[in-house]
């Protein structure tokens, strides 16, 4: 999905440093508020705070704190989170889903990054300065303009991942300022009981044909690890979400999009923790995880509040605890002792989980393969009803997502649907609603990305089109982000590199010409789990590529004001067939596993080379092979046939053809000059 | 050169971290020693250390430490040392470039990488076990089981850089050995008065004519970056060999093939402290440093020795000092506060340094052309001799590096001569000895790596070369590690794009039939300094690419046992003229600077495309262009008609001559046609 979500939001919560990662000329632009007149300017979207800053004050006067810092994430590090999390939304009026908030006791704060300037401007009321950054350097010199030397920083220690917290304490080291973590959280008190409760929905086990192998299976496996290790942990903590869904192969709908539930796990060599709202597990979730009881793999439940208290116990014993500093918090690492820790970036679980085992590879393909139905049925409405002019983005959004729940297994989308007519698909991340929505035509570009949470797998798919006469840029730039795309899902490669090492494949054929775009290129994908599923992908934290793992890969190019494309697919890390072999292991490429074909209209065949034009004809057979028998079996004749008609093979002009045409036009010169006696 | 010498040896001096680099299998085989029997078997080669580990031992017990850690590299992080510094050779008799050794009462090991396990075994005798690994997570194992808890393990922070000491730190942390850095180097007490004596060689002012601008000049650019610092440093310190004799135009000779000398430098926004051997200075030199005095400009020479003292005693003051954590030593680093500190991976001479003003680009391209005359030279003579069998590895060599000495402004060669024939060039590193060397002959490829140091500039370059009848498979390696620098080399790419992201261009053709090479990429070289100079290049700790840089571009094939390829050129980075243009600066390529064709007699030009021909075709215009003249004006014609031959133009076959001989074909077949009257 779209990849400026998650290069920043997400890379802004794991680590504070999207401004380091998307660099950001400083603006010079106006606001939209005017908050120098009297009354102020403001747009009807500002929400009026003053009484929320107010009560916050109130209960940071009590805490001594005369700076207060809320951020936008969770206390999992969770790239989404729920509506009893957005404190910060609730705390400023601002809904973007990055950005952090300073408060002291006669100013108020907001840093975002460039994705949510306009945004911000139309939701803060005056109380909010706007900042238009996201280092934490400026938000450091910001505090210490405001806090005397002597005066006291606080924030909440368990919303703030390990290396943010370090950065924070970096900044203020020696400044005669303190950071002072404090576990009671003030914007919970000042939101009291305004602030939505808990999640109560059920957690439920997924059935035994939708999991790759029992919990009991991966929980020996995570044991097997532990031994395996040279500093032999004694228990792995886990406080991602996923981790914990995964482990024990429950599943909740506490976030939107994403089928978890609040629960941290702490898993020994004799024992299973699992801190989570008991009352709210199914009654077979509930056997299932006590039927080792008692022994080694019994399950014990525990309050999920419990978790630092349990933690704080067992680490006065002779341990060492492993965990991930990704998906940790301040507030939990900090209470295990420095030389009882184990750390990685990411738990051996997260590690297990990036390797999907030929169970759950079939899984993620048969879910693609459905997917790949709804997506050709949503391409062959807009082919046919566009050029009414009765399409805008919200619907086709809403199309979509209909044709998906269609599908057997399906869940609902497994992110909020990009639609994005002509300028808009130029913001990346632009998501259409009801009423603000741009009509879809056959004179402009239109793009969309989009995926379905499936009980066998998650999928994530873009396509952009065109249904009347693309620019010459417009088409041009198309064929170089597909020839980005196909250049590194054909790439071979040693197994255990480094997406990060590789990615430029993708921009290459768009860079010859000057052009890029500024985001990643693509991330994990879990089953029936997040659709930005880490630590797989091709930025700089994500691990080295292994057989078995699935990521998108997403180049694209936008155009301010004018167009964007992407496309998107995600494709299996698989073992390559290779003429030699250097080293122990085989190489590796990538097997397509989206299986819906790109428009023909934007293509232009010249700027291919045989071996791209060999490549699109070979997945485009594939693309046949394996959606084609579905699309008979639910009875989709006009789609079968759109699918022939749009998967036929391009001719291999270039170097193949031409010296092919050269043989035969050689010998026919050939017979003719010995027709003439020559 | 030789890039398995600087991704590992030079890696591990930096960053302990070789082993992580280059997985290494763990090893089954024999020790050419056998320390099992009476007397010992020992190689002839083996150095008797009996006396020097019981010298060392009695001052371990003086200075009551249980273990003590031996490292290769000097005070400066050098990846070249002076014999004075070669404390690890002297003590255990191995005299590889890279290893760590440490002692016990009643033990001593070595570690080294898989490169030098033959060569150790040949020069330790049964004092030491050899390790054949370089983790420091190893060598913390052995140092548990030798050590017991309460004992204190001992080394000189003085020889370990920040991130080498942390590791060990926090390998010993919680064991109850305690790591204590002691300022008395106890491998010098015991070496005595057989250490090698400081240099006392002349230390000199650069001729004008052969500095890109004044100290002067760069000394108010480095204040002019603390101005603009965010943090306002008050002081750079420099520890670099490097970066003293560039600030400064000043060279030496203290370090093989390296002309620098010992040095520190505290710069601060009043005063500049040159701590060095002040007698060693020229007059002109001298002369040229004192020239502002007094004043900001003018340059105080203090004592080498006294560069600790002067540091403690200037951080006691309102300071923040700026330094690079990759050639800080950990002595110096903790002199200074925390709060005090700003810590950045380089200085900012060293991003200074990086990035070649015009007068310096001229210069290290003028030096470049004359280099190519004598490689130009050497191939012509090796084509003429080796036939003979006359030749051998040692005498090539020789030869070389006396025609680089015959060029205009050489200081010699820029590092040992690397010069390999047949399987010999397997291993990178390999440099041949007199009376150990293989003869050339026409049945083998032969490979050499060399480079000279001219006033204007440090060269490197590497040729593969076969006289006779090369292997399909050694003719498809070398033509695929050609496409290999060729990709690279032309590649376009955006400013400030990180080398490691774009290295695997250079070992794409490779990888798509299962081949690879197991050292980096390419590395920064200096104006007559060094020829590995960072932090430029492909390696993850390399900075971004920016307009003004040189590096070197050198994909390789090696096969155990049989022959070895390397293809070696320096490149600089320039800005590239493209169609479009998105973002604010323009972006970049590279011009070859290395001007010596490449041997037709291993290239398939089938497998080239058209456009990687073409390339091939315009770069050997250019050396024509640069090259042809410069021979004429040195009166080689033999050579110059040699380089005429060498340069011919490759037939653009593949794609583009075909698609044209097919439009030849058809007007011709046209023109029959209507002759025939169809």
């Amino acid at each position: 999905m779209c990849p400026l979500l998650w290069i920043t939001a997400w890379a802004l919560l794991l680590h504070g440093c999207a401004a380091g990662r998307v660099p950001q000329a400083p603006s010079t632009r106006n606001d939209i508020r005017d908050c120098s007149v009297d009354p102020p300017y403001l747009p009807p979207t500002a929400t009026n705070t003053t009484a929320r800053l107010a009560a916050l004050r109130g209960t940071m006067r009590t805490h001594g704190a005369l700076a207060y810092i809320v951020p936008s994430t969770d206390a999992h590090m969770s790239e989404y989170i729920s509506e009893r999390d957005a404190r910060l939304g609730w705390l400023t009026g601002f809904t973007g889903s990055a950005g952090t908030a300073v408060v002291t006791q006669d100013k108020a704060a907001l840093w975002t990054d460039s994705r949510y300037w306009t945004q911000a401007e139309r939701e803060l009321d005056c109380n909010w300065e706007l900042q238009r950054t996201t280092s934490i350097e400026s938000i450091g010199m910001w505090i210490l303009k405001a806090v005397p030397a002597g005066g006291n920083v606080s924030l909440d220690p368990f919303l703030f991942s390990i290396d943010t917290w370090n950065s924070y304490s970096r900044v203020l080291h020696g400044s005669g300022r303190t950071l002072i973590p404090l576990e009671t959280n003030l914007v919970d008190q000042a939101w009291g009981d305004q602030r939505p409760l808990p999640s109560s929905t059920e957690i439920y086990s997924l059935p035994a044909e939708f999991t790759g192998s029992s919990w009991q299976e991966k929980v020996a496996g995570i044991r097997q690890r532990m031994e395996q290790h040279v500093r032999r942990p004694t228990a792995v903590l886990l406080s991602g979400l996923e981790e914990t869904a995964w482990l024990f192969n429950l599943r909740g709908d506490d976030i939107p999009y994403n089928p978890v539930f609040y629960s941290y796990t702490l898993l020994t060599n004799t024992t299973i923790s699992l801190f989570v709202e008991g009352s709210r597990l199914s009654v077979a979730a509930r056997e299932s995880l006590r039927s080792g009881c008692p022994g080694p793999l019994c399950v014990e439940l525990q309050e999920y509040g419990q978790v630092s208290a349990h933690l704080r116990r067992y680490t006065q014993g002779n341990v060492t605890v492993w965990l991930g500093t990704e998906y940790t918090t301040y507030g939990l690492y900090g209470i295990i002792p420095q030389e009882k820790l184990l750390e990685e970036n990411y738990s051996p679980v997260m590690m297990a989980k990036a390797v999907k085992n030929a169970r759950e590879q079939e899984m993620l393909r048969a879910a693609h393969v459905r997917d790949a139905v709804a997506v050709i049925q949503y391409l062959l409405w807009l082919e046919k009803t566009v050029p009414q002019g009765q399409v805008d983005e919200f619907l086709g959004a809403q199309h979509i997502n209909a044709l998906r729940w269609a599908q057997e297994h399906s869940r609902g989308p497994s992110f909020q649907t990009i639609s994005a007519s002509g300028l808009n698909a130029a913001l990346a991340h632009y998501s259409p609603s009801n009423g603000s929505s741009r009509t879809l035509s056959a004179g402009e570009m239109y793009l969309f990305d989009t995926g379905g949470q499936y009980l066998d797998g998650t999928t994530d798919i873009t396509r952009t089109v065109h249904w009347g006469e693309p620019t010459p840029l417009q088409k041009e730039a198309y064929t170089r982000v597909l020839m980005g795309n196909i250049d590194l899902s054909r790439l071979v490669f040693p197994s255990h590199t480094a997406g990060r090492t590789v990615e430029s494949f993708a921009r290459r054929a768009l860079w010859d010409v000057g052009l890029n775009y500024g985001h990643g290129t693509g991330h994990g994908i879990g089953n029936f789990l997040s659709v930005h599923e880490w630590p797989v992908g091709f930025q700089s934290n994500n691990v080295p590529l292994e057989a078995g793992m699935f990521t998108s890969i997403e180049p694209g190019y936008y155009r301010d004001g004018e167009f964007g494309i992407r496309i998107e697919d995600v494709v299996l890390v698989v073992e390559a067939q290779t003429e030699h072999q250097s080293g122990e292991t085989p190489f590796l490429t990538f097997e397509m596993v989206s299986l819906v074909p790109y428009d023909r209209n934007l293509i232009d065949l010249r700027l291919l080379s045989p071996e791209q034009i060999r490549y699109l004809n070979s997945y485009y057979e594939r693309i046949r092979a394996h959606v084609g028998p579905e699309l008979r079996r639910q009875r989709l004749e006009e789609e079968y046939e759109w699918l022939q008609k749009s998967t036929q093979p391009f001719p291999v002009n270039g170097a193949g053809t031409a010296a092919a045409g050269t043989l035969v036009l050689a010998s026919l010169l050939s017979v003719l000059l010995g027709g003439l006696g020559a």
